[in-house]
């Protein structure tokens, strides 16, 4: 069912060099610095429970498609906020196998045929009529050792799995996973949204719980960056690498320490003027930037998602249900306060992502093929797919070069497709070296190095794995 | 000198799975759910005046680029505002077959070499030395009953033709041609921009038609959307399908009704207040989507177009004139109160029109892979071209998939380019599925079943045909 | 190590097509219409410096990218404003050679690679191990008088090219190279920015100056804009072709006389209002669109880079030094001034460039597609490169047509890139020319013209040269 040749260009010279080029790097180990899987799977390597809680109710991606083609999300049993529910499992699988023709044509598809094949032998096109011996064969083999989270981490290859934690996370999963003895690598990534976005559920409780866990006062903005400077420094000792920033825009700030230090205080005493909400997150991007100087945790912006666009989902479901929507995003005025004051620090590592494809060219690219703190993160999200990552080679190499991108991120919480995501991404990089080549306009022995480069050195290299 | 394989990817495996495709579908009827043709040709059938009435003079697609490169549209015929003129037709045909070559790499030299040679037999290049063996061929051909409307009707397969009708249309012409007896399907959509855009020519007198055509009072909102509602009724029973909106923006608004009504009141009396313009236009898209939930007609909004751009063109020649650029369009924010509504609504279908391709990736095809009443309609204006229909499909069906477009719309009232502008769509479509396969990234046989769904499938579900 | 077929479709057939266009085109003369040479190499004739000199230390292109992986700019020779350093021209060229990797996929390889070869024979690919040989062997022909500006002008086959040139500049050196009786054709450009754009270092001096050299009062607009007049014409008397205009968006605005002076009286005492830079930079640009049209100079309008954007690197190096980035930017209403008063003039050529490829098929081929003033300028800065120039006519062509363009600009300081500048347009154009042949949108005997016409038909009639 797989080609071997899948997502290589057709044409023959082309082909051929792509082919290449990936035979170099297929069985290179996996790295994951950025992802969203659940380090308690590691930590407890329990069994996944049955196919649809694996494949379905966890993935947006898969549930969105099948609720804009009018598919009631009750009907596939994703959980709702009043706790009602439950749809059979089986039940659920049977609807996703019979509107499987949905994904012809995006990654989602291209990820579950991978596995499906590789994971579970599968290696007919799932449909209604094979629904149920795709359901009982999957869920069969959930039961065997084999098929246990730490089984899979190794089968898999991954060298370094990074999940992506609150920042008052005690991180015992974490500790867990360590302490056990077992060697595989989960790191922590430092995520202080749900600090640092006032407008964030719980917000006030998670400020009071900062302190408490920091032992500081977070009452002040001197007691609020101590304690998250604390926080980062525990991350850092277990094992963390990164922090990760989820902003709606880019926007950063650098007031001077009194305006700062006000500005808190009234997102502290929620006495906020019009503005403060994101102006205190365009100060803090700052802040951190400062942190990550100091720390040398690598730093990662994720700005342009407008959350929960759909009331009705958003109040019967809560977050994450599909409806976050890109919006139109600038950088390169939003990110110059930051950018002057931190972006020519020799140690600091700032990466980059975007939901808004026209800045590839226009922004993105000429910021980092200037600053040296500066690195493009992979196509994110929308655009982790085959369409996606050639539109962005071919948009920001001629400016940026390679040597300002750091490799592949799947950025998944679907255990089971980080595989696939990464034979994605590595058979992409090798069509786009492959043309190039074809082209003249890259010799093949540069391109063997691009190809190894792209799969596991500029990632280590961003990352200081 | 159509060559059979025009269109398709060059490279040899792709192109066959191409070809193969295509011709499965070349002979489909065609289906036309939105476009621009006059009514009146069918009801009345006469023949088509010449040549250059036909083909330059009404297609602002062909005069604004001969007028771009210095050819003044007087000289073209184009009717002026004062009446004056008048140019020779068989001049202007000479114009334009001297300046031919400024179409090169346009869909529009697609378009005319398809009609020349599918229709008038006409398989020389057009250019000066032959321009008037073409006009007499074609006049020629227009005096006969083989290029009556109705015979060329039937000649290209239209199994529906949708015209685009203001919503004070009596439709007469529509009637004419059910009560005539001829089994042809035209069918009237209600456009209401010139009784919702302030600033359409006309708006006032336009409202009090609409009050007298209905019987309403339209000196209260209650009156002027009751109006609205008994029109689209009248529309629904005359057969029409959809209705169509040409907004500047995208906004959409959902205010409380004492707001909307006083703001009617504004907008009736003339004393408007800063925004009430755009305000009111956005108000109204919500309700329209309201009473698509009531009456099941399909909504069609066509955001994004500066309408008259050129003062001086538009001062001498009126509406219509080339002079029309696309602007940014956002559609995130804007639609959300809409879709806040209705968008979870099961039985309405809301079909987004762009001129901005940068939101294909990062709006819309994040949108309609979300919301159940949505769909991408078919690349729009300057964008249904060749490359314009592959972008679309690289850029939005990875996120979008196929199943939440439509089909194709030809949106034209150049008659005589429908089965070129149908052709041009297929094949397209059959290239974009033959590379997909040829990458491995779709089975043949899927293949199959989407070449067919793009084609009739899609429309027919998304019309209601 | 040069293929011959490079840059061409790696598809035999469209590969095919490309190399018999090109071969048409290669021996063309190069035409430079738009470039920041020095006008007063060819004047003097003196060699050139070493070789980091010729092609480091003045390539914002290339130190940028070696300053984005932590080069230091010190390390690289760069010139601060304080007059320190000096970094060893070979220890330069070491630093180089040895992070040559870095422009991989980049132009700037493609543009260093060809001159390598063509200019200086070295076939190999420049790397630590063969840096000291590639420069001994470059800065031992520097010395050779085949390498003197003139002499290598000849061995371009440069039929034109133009400087851009301060407009308070005396044009000393154009006018010893016509009194020398030398017959390369150096022309100046007119650019007005720094007595247009208030916050140019030296504004006040520079307009203190103006007024001067034209013997005019610039303390009334009147003045100002007479001696503008002036310069204009003593540009034209001594060859200039064209203006050149570098502001940071395309906005344009047509004052009533009476605020148009009053505006110009506030920039001149330095009594602004909030908003007048701007604003008078737009009314600016209609003012010389009206001269354009009065003394026929082609007017060419550069928008969307914010310059200076690192701080630091602008307190210590000055201007260009790789820290402009592009910005989204606006044309449509920004122009609308402009053309509604201009746009229609026949003898009034105005030529657009971006850094904003969302523009290209959204606002600037529906412009050019319609106004007979408008060109569209080439891929430009961050997009002169194989990838940006085929956006350019994917987006572009369709809408606008190959005749409204204007052939190629090299834009470059780096003189002896020129040459490979031009051959990667030239192929990169017959690549897309070939591409539309083998997809039977094109018939080859047009590609043959339109390659022609691509390579000097159209900059020759835009530039009327």
């Amino acid at each position: 069912m797989l080609d071997e040749n899948r997502l290589f260009p057709a044409e023959p010279e082309a082909r051929c060099v792509a082919s290449r080029l990936y035979a170099s790097v297929a069985e290179l180990p996996l790295i994951s610095p950025h992802g969203h899987t659940d380090p308690q799977w590691f930590a407890d390597d329990q069994p996944f429970p049955n196919p649809a809680a694996l494949f379905i109710q966890p993935d947006h991606y898969i549930f969105r498609m099948l609720y804009s083609q009018g598919i009631s999300m009750e009907s596939l049993g994703i959980p709702q906020l009043d706790g009602k529910e439950q749809a059979d499992p089986r039940e659920v699988w049977r609807i996703f196998a019979k509107n499987y023709y949905l994904f012809r044509g995006t990654p989602t598809r291209l990820w579950l045929d991978y596995a499906f094949e590789k994971l579970f032998g599968l290696t007919e096109r799932l449909q209604a009529g094979n629904a149920d011996s795709f359901y009982d064969a999957i869920d069969k083999a959930l039961q065997s050792p084999e098929f246990r989270p730490r089984a899979l981490f190794e089968r898999f290859r991954l060298e370094v799995l990074a999940t992506t934690d609150a920042a008052v996370s005690s991180l015992r999963f974490h500790k867990k996973i360590r302490e056990s003895g077992w060697k595989g690598r989960v790191l922590p990534t430092f995520r202080p949204d749900a600090v640092v976005d006032v407008e964030f559920t719980g917000f006030r409780e998670n400020l009071a719980k900062l302190g408490e866990i920091a032992n500081e006062d977070v009452g002040s903005y001197r007691g609020y960056l101590s304690a998250l400077r604390k926080r980062r420094a525990f991350f850092k000792d277990n094992g963390a690498k990164a922090t990760d920033h989820g902003h709606l825009t880019a926007r950063t700030a650098d007031l001077p320490w009194a305006e700062a230090s006000a500005l808190y205080e009234r997102i502290f005493t929620g006495k906020m003027w019009a503005g403060d909400v994101e102006l205190f997150q365009a100060q803090m991007l700052t802040e951190m930037a400062g942190m990550s100087v100091e720390d040398g945790l690598t730093m990662q912006l994720h700005p342009g998602a407008i959350r929960n666009h759909n009331a009705q989902v958003y109040a019967k479901f809560g977050r994450d249900m599909g409806a976050d929507i890109p919006a139109p995003t600038e950088y390169v005025r939003g990110l110059q306060p930051l950018l002057s004051k931190y972006g020519n620090e020799p140690n600091f590592t700032f990466i980059l992502f975007t939901l808004d494809e026209s800045t590839y060219s226009r922004e993105l690219a000429p910021l980092a093929g200037h600053y040296p703190c500066l690195r493009l993160g992979p196509p994110w999200w929308f655009q982790d797919s085959p369409e996606g990552m050639m539109r962005f080679r071919e948009q920001a190499t001629e400016t940026a070069g390679f040597y300002n991108t750091v490799g592949f991120n799947d950025d998944t919480r679907a255990f089971l497709s980080i595989p696939a995501r990464h034979d994605v991404a590595r058979r992409i990089d090798c069509a786009f070296l492959g043309r190039l080549v074809a082209d003249h306009r890259l010799d093949e022995d540069e391109a063997f190095e691009l190809a190894r480069d792209l799969t596991v050195g500029l990632v280590r290299k961003a990352y200081k794995l």
